[in-house]
């Protein structure tokens, strides 16, 4: 077993250059990798690549490819390709298969009855455990994804129980089915979302998930091992949220030059023209700055403070809503704590900032003769800017949600651009304030 | 069945309400949950919440819970509770348990040694399939986690390769293990890192993963379900750092006020000191800002400009190095790629930077009479502060890894202060280029 012929291609250096390969060395390479492990191989690569690669390969090969594929599986791949090819594809495939893959095709890619697979291991209540065992044994012979859990069904479909192999390994072998399936069970319905199908998954530590329609008739299954690629799919898209641009939605050398540019360039411009609000907000306060030019020195130290706080309550709040660590209602509690951390906060960065203007007054005479009063403005400010970045960032995601949008748009740089804005008037109404008979 | 007597205590409605309970109210509610389903419910919880209501419990309940638990899921517990009450729950344990859980310990919990779980169903090959399915049976009853795979072992305990109960099923009763089990398996050292292993999960479609020693011996298996909770962990310490805060590690509302505030306070302090570079910077441009204060009107929309861009491509290098999308050796391809893209952003932004001045010019007046002068100002500097946040942002990650850091500590607020600095200089550069003989 240690001394194998060398092979032309070994599997996994293939598919750790496989994202670097054009279309025609993909092609080339996958012919040379050999038969025994081609499938494995196949199996291993992406819906997206799988579907580049079956698109690639001549009609005849297709079909052994297509064929190879689980139904929730060719769906994912079929939804992967132009839409002008997928009839031509879908013909490649066999009779009940095409039926099954034409009816998830149905539904959205994003719930559960896009990440079904409508074929599982059944049995009947009235069954034994050794004609249980043995009619799971003649079920595995027609393709079943899953044999972990056999869900027991009347004739109707209507789904009433399941039982793990385990317990069917346990038991006597002359009990029935229906006194030892468990009948509290989790199920999930066609359109339930897949990130709550996801936090399912990760709360109740299952292998599968049954789907059922309204009458509570079976319609598949949701596997585990379909779910880690959803979750982090979803995690990848909040994270590309959060930094400020539209999800990908691909890997990043797989996405054109131009569609990249898209995607970044729509988020942009809406924060660039939101952050033209500060030049205006600037220009009233044009004949301030211009008798005091030591108050412009401290504008993005102000406003900067402001935005990394609210980015960081609102990453904070976003991600908690997310895996439902915390609710839509509760909001004021939120509320209630993030103006107390804000102000803690803002009084932290406050006193260093004083400070810090006090020490470099003393050694370099940077700010005049006003400097304490200076410094006691900027000080002060930072207060009023950090808490209201703060309460700002963690209530943004709430007004989302409740507004019916993905919180997670409530991006870092969102944040910081709205209190950019805010922020220069807080701190140019605390100089007025303060600085009214001296320096302003 | 479905009339059923009404319950005290609905398992769902407590599992919703439990975050929101003292631990008093935990206790009490939990006695109140049928026996039925109280097995289930308590497994339906988290590690940590696990570990609160053990504690809380009096001692003979406590045993009871923490053998319900394999030793896997019970080495989360126990590393959940203070260091001074672990030796008294490892007692409860049975002896096998305690010494598995012992061994278990010494693993770090971030890694694939520290995930799995040491009982897994082992065959040997020269059993016939027949002889194999019966002594898996016989296994089961001995609390293997899942029979979904087995592994075929030699009397030395090394890893010769799985059959799947599929297989074994699909099989003639009389062939041997040996010629239906598949030796070409993905395995995993006790010292990979659980990042990797979910890596792997993904890209796989995989129930389990044996782990294996230096001597190809099997030490235990990483099952698919323990997997999702890892992804959802590390994509949320992610997404807290992209945000600017060190990750949090529990829920929002169950970490205390102050420790809360010592991870933010931190890395805002250090943005803080950061930022403190501008008024530095810009105190070295203060006398062309009081020569022309309208520089000083655009200061924000430029340095945040240049924040904004930054955070975009840090956010989106930062994932694809968590994904292994992008390695490290790509990133004189990604430098390339960025500094087009950041070319393409900065005209993009410029242009409209531009037109808007000229606008306001037109109907307001707003900025003098070398306007032209100061639109080129703000839209060269915006080509090039965009591009510089772009392409420092994007290449920060790479570094960071090279370093041996976490590239996600590259948060979107880290970029935005490196680049506000920059920013300053940049623009008043070009000023002082553009504007001298005129408004300089």
């Amino acid at each position: 077993m240690e001394t194998q012929d060398p092979e032309p291609i070994f599997p996994q250096e293939l598919r750790d250059a496989w994202p670097a390969l054009s279309r025609d060395e993909r092609v080339e390479s996958f012919k040379l990798v050999p038969h025994a492990t081609a499938d494995d191989f196949f199996l291993s690569l992406s819906a997206q690549e799988q579907a580049d690669l079956i698109l690639a390969l001549g009609p005849g090969e297709r079909r052994t490819w297509l064929r190879l594929l689980a139904p929730d599986d060719a769906v994912d791949v079929i939804q992967a390709t132009p839409a002008d090819t997928r009839d031509a594809l879908l013909r490649e495939l066999d009779d009940t298969t095409r039926r099954e893959v034409h009816a998830l095709l149905a539904y959205a890619e994003d719930n559960a009855g896009g990440l079904m697979n409508p074929r599982f291991a059944r049995v009947r209540p009235e069954m034994t455990i050794d004609e249980a065992i043995s009619y799971l044994r003649r079920q595995t012979r027609e393709k079943v994804e899953t044999v972990y859990y056999a869900y027991v069904l009347d004739p109707q479909q209507h789904l009433l129980g399941v039982v793990s192999l385990r317990q069917l390994f346990q038991s006597a072998p002359d009990k029935r089915v229906e006194d030892v399936m468990s009948r509290d069970l989790v199920t999930v319905s066609e359109h339930t979302d897949q990130e709550a199908v996801s936090r399912l998954f990760a709360s109740k530590s299952l292998m599968a998930i049954p789907v059922v329609d309204a009458e509570r008739r079976m319609k598949g299954i949701v596997t585990v091992d379909d779910i880690v690629q959803v979750v982090q799919e979803e995690a990848t898209e909040d994270i590309q949220k959060v930094g400020g641009m539209e999800a990908l939605d691909a890997p990043y050398f797989e996405v054109g030059f131009l569609a990249m540019l898209k995607k970044r360039a729509g988020w942009l411009l809406v924060l660039f023209l939101g952050e033209m609000l500060t030049a205006t907000a600037m220009g009233h306060f044009e004949d301030e700055i211009a008798r005091a030019v030591v108050l412009a020195l401290f504008v993005p130290l102000i406003i900067s403070s402001g935005g990394n706080s609210g980015s960081q309550a609102t990453t904070l709040i976003i991600r908690s809503l997310a895996l439902n660590e915390v609710r839509l209602r509760d909001g004021w509690r939120v509320a209630r704590r993030e103006v107390l951390a804000g102000v803690a906060l803002g009084a932290i960065l406050g006193g260093v900032g004083i400070v810090r203007i006090l020490v470099w007054q003393h050694f370099f005479g940077s700010y005049g003769e006003h400097a304490v009063l200076v410094a006691l403005t900027v000080g002060l400010s930072l207060v009023g800017v950090v808490t209201w970045g703060t309460l700002s960032g963690s209530m943004l995601p709430f007004a989302l949600r409740r507004l019916g949008f993905d919180p997670a748009s409530a991006s870092a740089p969102f944040v910081a651009t709205l209190v950019d804005v805010s922020g220069l008037v807080i701190y140019f109404t605390v100089a007025s304030l303060l600085l009214r008979g001296t320096l302003l």
